[in-house]
């Protein structure tokens, strides 16, 4: 196609880079149909009223001023590379023009379920322990090593959220004929039992779970929501399993949950990131380790690609995206996840 | 209901105990139901001819010569409670005179086959090592740590037996969107397909999986059949996970392949049991040991229980029992496993 | 709570009626929560500035002017409670201000693929002709009656559309093994891949389908897209079955389809309601009718209620509605469906 | 393969046939693994002692005498290709011997259970009166005609037998979100639950049903044993479907409560076959006829030669067969169904 008849894109995926986000075919696609202009995410101004004029999309959440704005007249989506939201564009205004701002956090979805799967497999079976104790000779052959193991199959698990991640973890869960209750206040109870899934309260999923998945964005509302009391609400020896954002846990209150023997843990996010040297979760027994990495699988980060790529051919067409997920005038500004700065 | 008009049962579980494979609740209605007998399994002639007169079930397998069961005509089944078929009786007068023979490993598809998906995800995405690391601190974070992670989810799978433990695998795997192809040439194709996997020669599913899981009895017939060729016939990366019997497979070839990096592995079962302390299997990078603990856990136990009461229920109402699993004349001379010894 | 704290709605539902889309429990937890104004559709400025000032929602579709709206400051939503949006307000307007049109359509979705799947196996099956027959002492016994008959289980079937209705018709196709090919231009193709069918342009969905399900809404760019030549595609024998907008298809085409014999057809819509008596298709043989019933139960209609209220609720909170369809600025403008006049 | 090195298969599959049950690529198949020799069914003992002496397997369910079989030491399994078992042949010797007795009815399975799917879904729309009103000019539009309308979705459904009919119908009811509860007294009760349906007692079945589906087979111990009590436990407008064989219901009754009104009901099958053309049956309104024909496909009888080749292949590999079904020896004098007649 000539030049001048491909839609423009503005690439600012910053942390994120086209390399990472697009395979090598991808890329390709990605630049026949489209005339990419590389920008630095911190001078979206600096690159020209023509390009800003003639610009249908920008590719990550780059700082936008409301006058930058005004000279994009043609834009029509800011796919946001990441699952975050930054509040520093006008959102409200994207809003009125009709602007689509989307993420692609879905991709992170189905590696992070696995591994949340994978967290309260290990903590039912202790296998993290047993192999240790193998590999020292101290491992306890057959029923002997199994005093305190238990099935997934026929439990009661319980998942706190029910967007994206709650979703792909029904799914992987879908095997094991457990009854499943589901909190997020965010969604009709109808389309909870539509998934097969049965609405509850907090109080309930606490309470009547052998297993809490914890995959709730944070939110303005719900920082540290999970404390001491929801941790003592839990049944003794029921396991807790944290695959979101540390800012909706308190984390002093789950350590001496799990170092009481209450319940048993799992985390893939920390309150800071890296965690420090000394920190009493790096040693406390009953509690399983992930270095926020449930998500960041290649295979994932390259979807965000084909989810951008498929998007931007509805929006080419006159339809609105379908495959991301678009921001909510209502709930943008109650995101307060911190932007990711390693992939 | 008075003495004599309770069903005789004999009663010889060893190595298992009747309190090991009935809850108290199970154990009071098989009281209540029939007269029960205890045995010395080695002495099942000793109980007299009046009780072999009279006895419509053998629970356990103990030694039975043909002229005991020759004073046995009331004799309706030997409900083993273990998974192994011992050769300590004559099955083909058993089988002449519709004697059932049936077993109770069912039980143990359940707990084994969620032991195999948590070592199938545990070696995808490097779980213990990296709990490990995390401990000392020598964690790597996001992305960096995910060098060699995988998903399940969209993966080819080879599953090598298709009896109760491989359709409960193939259940637990269901969430996972895989391509499952299944090798058991006991099955007919079209059982197969109709179980939603894809029959495949042995060499396809070695060749073409990323995930192999060993479900297969051991049998006269499959001794060691899995040695140094088909680990070379895998993938480089793929998983190897044995679950079933270790006589199937060569240990020294395992070892050698996963030494060298061309497959990770994870096993419950060794070639001795319990493994000698200087044996390289303890030690090995790339290889996750479970001390043959994955169907070991006391609800599965009970659970055995329950089936021989299902069963001995039907047998009471002149039907054919459905719950455990027959003997067949064609297989039973086959069967290669060793007995139990613990439970 | 007292009459002024409960927020405002306007009642304008014609031509469905508040006791037809809510039972009498919900009914009564409508007036519970809401101040509820009922108003003639056609004269909603005559509620007065205080009405409209305070209203939050309305129920129903009526005209609205941009003077009108301008005087409705506190809207949230127009929950319209049919599945066609009539272009009787200014639609960019209330985008712009962040107010949410929304339709209930969903609520026909399950039972239209129930009566879909029924009109499949009729015309596989020859049912209704095979009642006929035997009812007059002409029916043919065991397979003398089977001649053309057929099986749904291991067919490949072909779904034009996928919203609701195309989803909730998968979802009744579940149990059938079968191979599902899905034309929607309007979702990538991941999606629909996620969705367990397989994409596929909308000549292979012709072609190589044993049934065809048209369930796509009809827009200003599809009006009258199956005609003759879709129906020469179609293999011979193969059913053709529209259950969405008789708009879609040229039905002296279709006439002539079933006429030669080439496919067999099932219709639940027509292109005048009611069909002229003289018709051709009311006699046509391998022509199944249905008069626009297959999703007006009583059921579908309480249900809209249930909707009406779970996303009020969610408004009421702050949240954006998440269980009624949001119309999009891109198609609201494409919907050509006529407007509903019986229910 | 020379001719005397095939195993040698005894044909005598009236009033089936060779061409009936297998493709020409099986028959095919049949021939180049096995040398076939056709008999007359009522004269196998006049095939000759060699003959005789070298069969291995039987296709068909001929009678033999015990003296006949005498002369048959080489017989592994008798291939009756119906779903009966007529009392023609000492069933206890062949068990004595190990000689499989299998049938191939599971065929019918998924073709009976569409068509009982095709006739709930019938008689919960009233498609049949519909079409013919719509025929006549008489159909009523919308919400008109649906009056007493109603959806399997999320309906409770009975099932009275569970054997392969009433797996394939719980499998074809996947898709609707329906309790299915279920009456077997040959199953225990925790097999019904592990395939997902609650087991019941048979008047809980009738009582709390919409849609009660009768794919029991015919003993000794059930004939009519669904009378005038069982329908008026029903629920009032419930639908009545009976898919396996007329010698369960007391069909007197049913017409009774029928045209009564109380009940709906569809059958595939007849007191007498063909029905008589007086007999009230043929035009009682709320009743839904099928002159046994839901099972008898094509695509059916082909699969039973797949099942025989399947095996007789396990057989000639020393292996038991585990595609067909085996009669056992607890019930295979119990079964009461008459022999077919036509296919």
């Amino acid at each position: 196609m000539p030049e001048t008849n491909r839609p423009l894109v503005i690439s600012a995926p910053a942390p994120r880079t086209l390399e990472l986000i697009f395979t090598p075919a991808a890329l390709m696609r990605l630049h026949e149909r489209y005339r990419v202009v590389e920008a630095d995410a911190d001078d979206i101004a600096g690159l020209g009223a023509d390009i800003l004029a003639g610009a249908r999309y920008i590719i990550g959440q780059p700082p936008l001023s409301e006058e930058t704005l005004g000279g994009m007249p043609a834009l029509r989506a800011v796919l946001n590379v990441e699952s975050n939201l930054v509040n520093n564009m006008p959102y409200e205004v994207l809003f009125q023009r009709g602007i689509h701002v989307v993420t692609t956090g879905q991709v992170f979805a189905e590696p992070v379920a696995e591994m949340g799967l994978a967290m309260a497999l290990n903590l039912a079976r202790g296998i993290v322990d047993a192999d240790l104790a193998f590999r020292e000779g101290r491992e306890l052959w057959g029923g002997e090593g199994n005093r305190s193991a238990r099935l997934l199959s026929g439990s009661e698990i319980g998942i706190i959220g029910f967007g994206d991640l709650g979703k792909a973890l029904n799914r992987v869960l879908s095997g094991f004929r457990a009854k499943i209750r589901v909190h997020d206040p965010w969604l009709p109870a109808s389309m909870l039992r539509e998934a097969g899934v049965e609405p509850a309260p907090l109080a309930t999923v606490l309470a009547e779970s052998d297993f809490v998945f914890v995959v709730a964005a944070v939110t303005s509302e719900n920082e540290g929501f999970l404390g001491a009391e929801a941790f003592a609400a839990m049944r003794r020896g029921a396991a807790f399993i944290l695959l979101s954002r540390a800012g909706v846990v308190d984390f002093d209150a789950l350590v001496a949950a799990v170092e009481s023997g209450h319940i048993l843990a799992a985390s893939d996010v920390f309150p800071e990131e890296p965690l420090p040297l000394d920190h009493p979760l790096r040693r406390l027994p009953g509690f399983l380790r992930s270095a926020h990495r449930a998500g960041a699988l290649d295979v994932a980060f390259k979807r965000m690609g084909e989810m951008v790529l498929e998007d931007m051919d509805l929006m080419d067409r006159g339809l609105p995206p379908m495959r991301c997920k678009r921001a909510e005038r209502e709930t943008v500004a109650r995101m307060r996840s911190r932007p990711v700065s390693v992939n």
